[in-house]
């Protein structure tokens, strides 16, 4: 397999896991997080499966499209493990859909970084809320959901907030 | 349709036009010419595609994954509109599959960029050459071909060379 293969099931399989986590939040009020906005692709798809609702965008620089800027109260600029600290006074328990997509184009790294922003992200979480994520994320607190079909086991991860211990 | 369905859609349908190419260019002898490195993906998928061929790339500066930079008397560095006259020497009616795909996400400048390098790339290719190309190209000395199935028209092309005119 290629690496074009590999980046294209990849990114089919991001797709198909937030197409899903949008269906299962329908019926959960609460706001939606994007952890790194990259070039912006990933944000316009979770603007068009959420036209309704807050969706805030940790970066550290922006270097989207253009059309793909999210309006500056939405922002938060920063290293996200220095930003969602103080997202927390605004955000706690407020986001129903969060999707952590670190982009490294390396495992090693993107699970050190998941490893490290995951307390912070959990307590943002509303009872029920889910989180996408590329990189597997092992926490008590968090319950692996069924990915879609066309998703092999662990390409993707897709998984359920059942309480906000706060350590594994 | 967001940034993300249509990006995943254009590398589903560059990935088909090549993996046809090869198929259609198999009795075809010749070497490989890559229009832009990138970040290699494109060309680690050449690389597959045609293990035993020689495959040239050229590059402005190589920012590529490391295991994905072509080896260094392949690697054409600099302006293609500059190196691609300099490798005529070398290449000319050498080439059996030239591949082009300037990915500037905008339309109007791929369009003019490909005006711009088709004259240089033209007399590269081996007669029954084939030219795959994102953005559209007129020109005489190419035929254009059916695309796969999978690809909506004008998403990429696909053309033969059927002579060597020099201008439109």
């Amino acid at each position: 397999m290629s690496r074009l293969d590999s980046f294209i099931r990849r990114l089919e399989a991001q797709r198909a896991c937030l197409d899903l986590a949008a269906h299962l939040v329908r019926e959960l009020d609460g706001d939606v997080l994007e952890l790194g906005l990259g070039n912006g692709r990933t944000y316009d798809h979770l603007r068009q499966l959420f036209p309704d609702r807050k969706i805030y965008v940790c970066e550290r620089q922006v270097a989207a499209h253009p059309n793909c800027v999210p309006p500056a109260e939405f922002l938060i600029l920063g290293d996200m493990r220095d930003t969602l600290l103080s997202a927390r006074k605004a955000l706690a328990r407020r986001v129903a859909l969060a999707h952590l997509d670190p982009a490294t184009g390396e495992g090693a790294a993107s699970r050190a970084l998941a490893a490290e922003v995951t307390p912070l992200i959990i307590p943002l979480l509303r009872p029920g809320g889910l989180l996408v994520s590329e990189p597997a994320i092992a926490w008590d607190g968090l319950s692996p959901l069924p990915l879609p079909k066309s998703v092999a086991p662990g390409r993707y991860n897709l998984y359920r907030c059942v309480s906000y211990q706060s350590s594994p």
